[in-house]
C-alpha cells in the first residue's frame, strides 16, 4: 500500500516543489507524503491574500462569515472521530486526548462565530473639555490585513483552529504553514472551511521547501500579523526580521513553576501535578516542570508523583488503553534523556523514569532537586518530566520560580488563603492557578507568554481582536 | 444669641411655609431654624426642573459641568474643617470620623467629574445576520430628567454628594430633600455648587413642612427618577407610589451577618468588627449586626469585642477624643435600648453595654446569643450593638445569616481558603467582604442592597448610570 | 373532531380550575382547550421555584445550562416549521413572518448559551486610596432568584424565548403566564426544554382562571423579578402593587414617531415605513405610527405610503400569499376603527384603508394630519395604521414627536449628516434608527422603553443581566 | 551671560560624558548646556530600574502613586507659565499653543491618577464546560517593569507626560531619554514628580553621547517596554534590534489625508484645514497633509487655503502675535524646501508660500496637483505645506488616500451622510474625523499608528494599560 499523496491547500495553481513525508510518530510509519513549495508559491499565496485583502467589494459580510464558522462546526462534529484519529496519527497523542482536543476545536469555532455579535467598539467620551464639545466619537472594529501562521505540532488540529479561526472570523484572508510533522490535520481543516462555504483565498496552507522560504513568507511586508506558535528561538528571531508594520503574536514556552504549599491534600494534588506534567508526554507549553514544595511536604510528594508516574501506560496513542504516547521525533527522546542524565549527574535523585522505553517513548520521570543550572531546571523539556525542589521559606521559593526569563502560568497549592494570594500576586506568570496544574485551560482564557515565553495575547477573543485594528470615527456637525 | 436662620436652596422665589428647628443630637440645643415648604413650593421646584430638562438648548455643555464640578471640590477642600465641624454639630458623628467624610465627600466629586470622560456607551454589532448588515450602530448617554433626592442624616454631606453629584455631572435637573436632622450640610453644599458656577435651577434643595408634602414631591408625574435613602418601610411604600413612568433607586438598610471560622487571628479580626459595629454608633446601613462564630472562637471573640466597647469613649462628638457620639435623637436611644432589653429577657447575655449613657448616647453593647425571634436578630438595630452567636456547621451559619429578608453587605472571617470562597457565594449579599467588616467602603464601588435592602445600584459611577439613558444610534446608509 | 386539551406546564400535581379556549384569531375556531389554575395552582408553581432557589445543592452547574439550552434549539431546528405553523394559528401572524420569528427564537436560545461565557463580572479597583489597600476585589454573578414572566400575544414563541431563555441560562427558576390568546407556542416551547434535559421545577408555565390570580402571582413576595411584557396601563399597575424587595422590568408600546426630512429617496423611505407601519397589522409595540413628514415631501410620501397599504395582501395567516393577517381578536378590530373614525371626523384625510375587512382583519390605512389630540396622535394604535403629519422646521417637528409621555424607538429618514445627527440625540427615544423604520431589530439589541413605555432593558443579554445580581468579592489578606 | 548648565536625571551617581548645547530654534542661541551620558550612565540608570521591580517590597503602593501625581499636576498649574515659556523657548512652538500644551499635559497627569481607579480587570467566565467548573477566575493588572522612553521634540512637555506619567501610574520605572532639542522640559518634568514625592529611580531623564547610547539603552534585555515617538526610519530599525522578551510601541507619522467632499461649507472647511495644516509649522504627525477636494470645490478651496496661509504671522515664538514660529533646525528648512521645489518643478501649483522666510521659518504653503510619485505626496513633509489634489470619483480619491503604506489619522469633509460613512469605513485610519482636520485630538482618545506609522496604541489610558501585564488568578477550591 502507498501512502497518500497530499497537496498544498492553496488558492492559486502552484507547481511543487518536492515532497514531505508524514510519519507516524510511534512507529515511524510514512502516512502521508506532502507538497511542499518554493518562495514562488509563498509569493502566489500572498499576492492571492493582498488582493482579496485591498479590494473592499470582495469582503465577506459578517453575517456570511458567521454561517460558514457555524458549517464547518456542524461538519466538524459530523466527522469528530475521524479528526481525532488523524490527529493522533500524525501527532501521537493518545486517542482519548485527541477526542477532547477535536471536542474543543469544534467549540472554538463556535466561539469566533459568537463574537461577531459579543464584540464590539466603544464610544469615547466626547465634550469634557471645551475643544471636544460638538462631536460624537466610537471605534468599530475592521480585519488588519493578511495575516499568516505558523503553527506547532502539539495540538495538530486546535492550534490550527485558534490561529485560522480568528482570522476567517475578522475577515482576514489567512495563509498557515503547520508544523512538518502535523500538516494533514490542518489541511483537513481548511478543507472543511472550503466545503462549508469559504472561498479558497481567505484561508491557505502549505508547507515550504525550507526554512529559508518560511522565513520568508513570515516577513514579507505584505504581512499585517504574523502569528507564530514554536519556540522562542526562533520566534524571537523572526521578531526581528519581519517588516516595517508587520505586527506580530509569538507563543513559546516556559519552564512552568509550581509551588506547593504544606497546607494541602496530597490526594489532591498529586493527579494534578501528573496531569499538567506528563499529558501528552509532557508537550505542552504549559506543562508542569518545576514543583517547589514546602520541606515537609516535599518528600511524600515526590514519592506520590513517581507513583503515579509509573501507574501510566506509555505506548500505541491509537490504543484506548495508552496514558502517554511518544515523543514527536525520536530526537527529541534522546534530547530529553540527555538533560535527565545531566540533572542526574548534578545530584538529582531520580525516583521514577529516566529512560526511553522505546525509539519514539520517554518514561514518565520525576527528578528530586536537580542543581538550579541544569538544564531541566532552566529550559523548556518538553517531555514528560517533572523536578522536585525543596523549599523552606516561601517568598525564596517565589523568588526561585521567578528566576528564568521565561514568565507564562504558574500554579500554587494551598489551603491557606493568605498563601494562596500571596503566591499569585507575586509569581512572574500571566495567569497564576490556585489549586490547579499549570496546564489547566478552557480555550476562551487569555494565554500569553511574559517576557521570553511569548508576545501577543492568545486565545481565541484576545486573537480576534489581534487581527483587527480599532478604527475611531469622530463625528462632527452643526447639528450636534 | 439667636440661632441662624437658613432658607430653602429654591431658583424659584417660594414664600416660607414654616420652620423647622435643626438641633445638636448631643445636648439637644437648637443650631438653627429652617424654612420648610408645602405643596406649592414643592410644584415650583419641580416647575423650574422639568422646564430646564425640556428646553435642550438650556443644557449645560459637559465641559461646563466638568469645571463647575472641579471648582466645587476645591471649594469643599478649602473649607473642609468648616464642613466637618457642620457636619458634626448637625448630625452627631465624632469629628475625626466628619473629616473623613468630608475628605471622601471631595473625592466623590472629583470622581463625578472624572466620570465625563470615562464612562461611555458601546458598539452594538450589526451585520452579524443578513437582516442588520449594511449599518452602524452605537449607544450614548443622556440625562434622564428631573431627579428627586431624598437622603439620610448618617452622613449629612457624603450622602448629598452620591446624590447630587452624579445628577449635576449627568446633566439632570435635581431636587434633594435632606433629613430634616440634617438639612444645614446639604443647603451649604448647594450653595458651594451654585459658588462654584452652577445655575440654581439645577441643583436646589428643601424641607418640607410634612410628610405628605415630600410625597409630593417623590410621586409627581414630572419626576424621572427618585433616588431614596432611609428606612425600607417609606422606600417600598414610595416604591408603590411613584407616578408610572418614574424610575426609583432605594438604598436601605440590612440586619449585616458576619462569619468568623477557627482559623483566623483574633487581634485581627476584633478591631475590624468593633469598628464595623460601633462606628457613628451603629448608624450604618450596613453596620455589623450578627456575628456567627465558630464555637471553638465564639466565647474569647464575644469577650474581646466587649473589651474593645468598653475602652471606646463615647460623648461629644466635638471632642477630639470621643470615639462614639449620640443617636441622632432621643427616641432612637429608647428604641435600642428596649431592642437590647428585649433580647436580654429572651435570653442573650449582655458583655457590655445595655444602657443609655445620656439622653442621647448609648453604650456600646455587646450581646451573646440572643433569641432568632428578637428584634436585635431580624431587624436593623441602627445603634451600636453587635450580637454573636455559636455556630457548630458553617453551612447552617450561612443558612441562618441568609434567613432574613434583607441582603446587603457581609462578611467572612477566615484564614481558610475553601470556607471563604464558600461563605462568599453562599452568603446572600451584595458584597462579601472576606477578612474585613461589612461596613467597609470605598466610594467607587457598588453599592446596593438586594430584597429588601434596596432597589438599584450605589455608588457614584453607579448612579451616575442610573440617571442616565442609554441611547442606541443604528446609522444605515447606502455608504456603508 | 374535537379541538386538543392541552393542560399547564407545572412541575407539581396541580387541579384544573376550568377551561380556556384558544382560538384561530383569523376564522374565530377553536383550536384548543387548555387548563387554568386558580391561586392555589400559583402557590404550587411558587413553592416548587423558591424551594429550588434556596437550596443551592440543587442549582443546575453553568455547564448543564449550557448543553439544555444548546439541545434546545436543536429540537426547536428540527420542529421549526411546525412551531412556525403553531405560531401563526395562534396568533395570526402570516406563516412567513412566523417562520423568520421561529428563526429568531433559535437563534436567541443559542445567545442565552454563549452568554454564560462571555458575560463577566469586573474587578473593582483597590488601592487607589490608603484605606483600600491591601486587598483584591472582582464581582460575579448570581442568579437573582424566582422570576415570574408574564407574555404577550404577537410574538407567540419569541417573546417567550426572551423571557424564558435568559432565566435558564442565569440559573432562576421562572413561571410563566403567556397570553390568553397564544398559550400554545410557550407551552410547546417549555415542553422542549425539558425533553433537552431541564428539570420541571426550573420552567413553569400557566394561564390563570382570572386576573386576580395572575395578581396573585406577581406581587407574591417570593417573586424575585417579575418580566412584564403587555399594556402600559397593566404593567404601571403591577409595579404599584408588587411586593416589597420584587424588581420588575416593563416592556409596553409607544406612538412611534418617524421624521421624514426633504433629502431622501422615496423609494427607499416608503417600502421602510410601510414595513414598519403594517409588519403584522401593526401589532408591535415600536411599529410605526407618527410620520413627521417635511412639507416639501409630506404628499407624495403620503400618497405613495397609501399606495403600498393598498398593494398589500390582507387575509388567511396560514396562506403563504398573505401579507397581513388579522388583529387579535374582533374586538380590536373594532376599536381600530373607532380611532380611525374619530381622526377622520376630526379631519385627518383617508387616503387608504379606514375599514374592516372581515371581522378579524382591519385594511392598512394611511391618515394624513390627524388632530394632535386624536387617539391615533396620542395613543398606541396597535394596528395597521400609519398617520403622516406635514412640517416646517425640524426642531419644532422633534418637539412633536416629544410630545407624549411615551418614548420607545425613534426613526428618522435623511441622507443630511446634521439632521440625521439632531433628530437622533434630541428625539426622545431609547434608539433612533437613521435611514431605517421604527421597528428594526436584531435579538441582541438593547430594547428599553422609556417613560411610560417602559422600565428596564430588554433584548436577551440585558434580561440576562438583570436576573442576576452582581455579587462583589472584597479579598483582603496578609498574602497580599 | 552664560547659559545655564543642566545635568542629567538619574538616581545614581554618574559622571557626565560631555555636553550638549541646547539652541533656541528661531534664533539659534544657546540657551542650555546639558551633560550627556555614556552606555556607563545608561547601564546605572538599567541597574536602579532593575533593582526597584524586582524588590516588589520596594514598590510604592497605588495610593502614594495617586497622591504623588496629583501633587505633580498642582505643581505644574502653579508654574504653568513658566513652563509653557520653557517648552517655546526650546521647541520653537508659539507661546500661546505652548500654554495649550501646559494645560493638556496638566491634565494628562490627572487623567494618569484617575486610571487608577477606572481601569479594572476583568472575571473570566469558568463553568461554562464541565472541565473549568468549581473556579472562579478574574483579571488584575501589574506593572510590566522598566520602561525606556524616547521622545520627539514637538511637545516638549506633552509626549514626556504621555509616555512618563502612565509608567509612574502604572507603577514601573521609566527611563526617558527626550529629544535632544527639547531636554529642558522633559527634566523640569522629572523634578517636579521627585518634589511630588515620587524617589528618584522610578523616573530618570538622560540625554546620551551618542546615537549607539541611546540604541544600548533601548535594546537592553532588562528593558520590559519601549516606547518610542520619532521617526518610522528610526522606529522600525529599533523594533528589529529589541532584546528578546521586551515589548515595544512605536508611534510615527503618516502623509495625512483628507477627502473634501462637494457639499460642504468651505468657511468652516478652510480654517479646519488651515490649522490643521499650519499648527506648530506642520510639525505634527498627524498634520494635514493631503487634501483630495472634489473637482466642483477643489480650485476655491485651495485658494481659500491660500488666503488662509498667506494670514499668518510666521515669526518668533515668543511673540503674543506670532501664529506659526521656526522649524526645529534650519536643515529641516532646507529639506521642506528642497520637496517643495521638487513638486513645483513636477508640475505643481504654487498658490502660497514656497519659500523659506528666514534660517528656520517657512512660509505657509499650499501646492495644487503636485505629482503623485513626489516627496510631498508619498513621505511625511513635517513642515507647514498643504497639497491639494483634483478628484472626480469619490472611491478612487479614497484609494489614493490608502495608497501610502501609511495609515494614522484621516478626514473627510461633507454633509452627505453616505458619503462620511463610506470615507469613514475605507479610508484606511485608525481615526476618521468627520468635518474636523486629521490632527483633532483629546488627550484620552485612542492615538495609534497602522501599517508603517506605529505599533500599539498611545493616548494616555492606553500606553497605561500596555504598561501592565494582565494577571489571571484562577481560583479552585472545594468550598466553591
Amino acid at each position: 500500500m502507498t501512502e497518500p499523496h497530499v497537496t498544498h491547500r492553496l488558492a492559486a495553481a502552484v507547481p511543487s516543489a518536492g515532497r514531505l513525508q508524514v510519519r507516524n510518530p510511534f512507529d515511524l510509519s510514512v502516512i502521508a507524503k506532502v507538497d511542499v513549495v518554493d518562495r514562488a508559491g509563498v509569493d502566489a499565496a500572498l499576492r492571492v491574500a493582498i488582493g482579496l485583502f485591498r479590494d473592499r467589494d470582495a469582503w465577506l459580510p459578517a453575517h456570511a462569515r458567521v454561517a460558514i464558522l457555524q458549517r464547518t462546526a456542524e461538519l466538524m462534529r459530523e466527522r469528530a472521530e475521524w479528526l481525532a484519529t488523524e490527529a493522533t496519527h500524525e501527532g501521537g497523542k493518545p486517542l482519548s486526548d485527541s477526542r477532547i482536543e477535536i471536542a474543543r476545536a469544534i467549540d472554538g469555532i463556535h466561539n469566533c462565530a459568537e463574537l461577531l455579535r459579543n464584540e464590539r467598539g466603544a464610544q469615547v467620551p466626547m465634550g469634557a473639555t471645551a475643544a471636544s464639545a460638538g462631536r460624537l466619537a466610537f471605534t468599530t472594529h475592521e480585519p488588519i490585513g493578511p495575516v499568516v501562521a505558523i503553527s506547532a505540532f502539539n495540538h495538530p488540529l486546535n492550534l490550527v483552529v485558534h490561529q485560522v479561526g480568528p482570522a476567517v472570523a475578522a475577515g482576514c484572508p489567512v495563509i498557515i504553514k503547520p508544523a512538518e510533522e502535523t500538516p494533514l490535520s490542518c489541511f483537513h481543516f481548511i478543507d472543511l472551511l472550503r466545503e462549508a462555504g469559504l472561498p479558497a483565498g481567505w484561508a491557505q496552507a502549505l508547507i515550504t521547501d525550507e526554512i529559508a522560504t518560511a522565513e520568508a513568507l513570515a516577513t514579507d511586508p505584505r504581512v499585517a500579523l504574523l502569528t507564530f506558535i514554536g519556540s522562542a528561538r526562533v520566534g524571537w528571531h523572526l521578531r526581528s526580521r519581519i517588516a516595517p508594520g508587520t505586527r506580530c503574536t509569538l507563543e513559546h514556552g516556559g519552564v512552568a513553576p509550581v509551588i506547593v504549599d504544606r497546607r494541602v491534600d496530597l490526594d489532591e494534588v498529586v493527579p494534578a501535578l501528573a496531569k499538567g506534567g506528563f499529558y501528552h508526554a509532557g508537550q505542552v507549553c504549559v506543562s508542569v516542570q518545576r514543583v517547589f514544595a514546602d520541606r515537609v511536604i516535599a518528600e511524600p510528594l515526590a514519592q506520590a508523583l513517581a507513583g503515579a508516574g509509573l501507574s501510566m501506560r506509555v505506548g500505541n496513542p491509537l490504543s484506548e488503553a495508552t496514558d502517554i504516547g511518544p515523543l514527536i521525533r525520536p530526537a527529541e527522546t534522546e534530547r530529553v534523556h540527555a538533560w535527565v542524565q545531566e540533572a542526574v549527574h548534578g545530584g538529582a535523585r531520580l525516583l521514577c523514569g529516566g529512560d526511553t522505553l522505546t525509539e519514539t517513548c520517554y518514561a514518565p520521570t520525576v527528578l528530586v532537586d536537580p542543581p538550579d543550572g541544569a538544564r531541566v531546571s532552566t529550559q523548556e523539556i518538553f517531555g514528560p518530566v517533572i523536578a522536585v525542589y525543596h523549599y523552606d521559606d516561601l517568598d525564596r521559593a517565589i523568588q526561585r520560580a521567578n528566576a528564568l526569563p521565561y514568565a507564562f502560568q504558574a500554579a500554587v497549592f494551598t489551603k491557606d488563603l493568605g498563601t494562596a494570594l500571596r503566591a499569585a500576586t507575586r509569581l512572574d506568570a500571566s495567569a497564576v492557578m490556585i489549586n490547579d496544574h499549570t496546564a489547566f485551560r478552557v480555550d476562551w482564557m487569555p494565554f500569553a507568554g511574559l517576557r521570553q515565553s511569548g508576545l501577543g495575547t492568545g486565545g481565541i477573543p484576545y486573537s480576534f481582536r489581534e487581527m483587527q485594528i480599532e478604527k475611531m470615527l469622530v463625528l462632527r456637525s452643526t447639528g450636534l
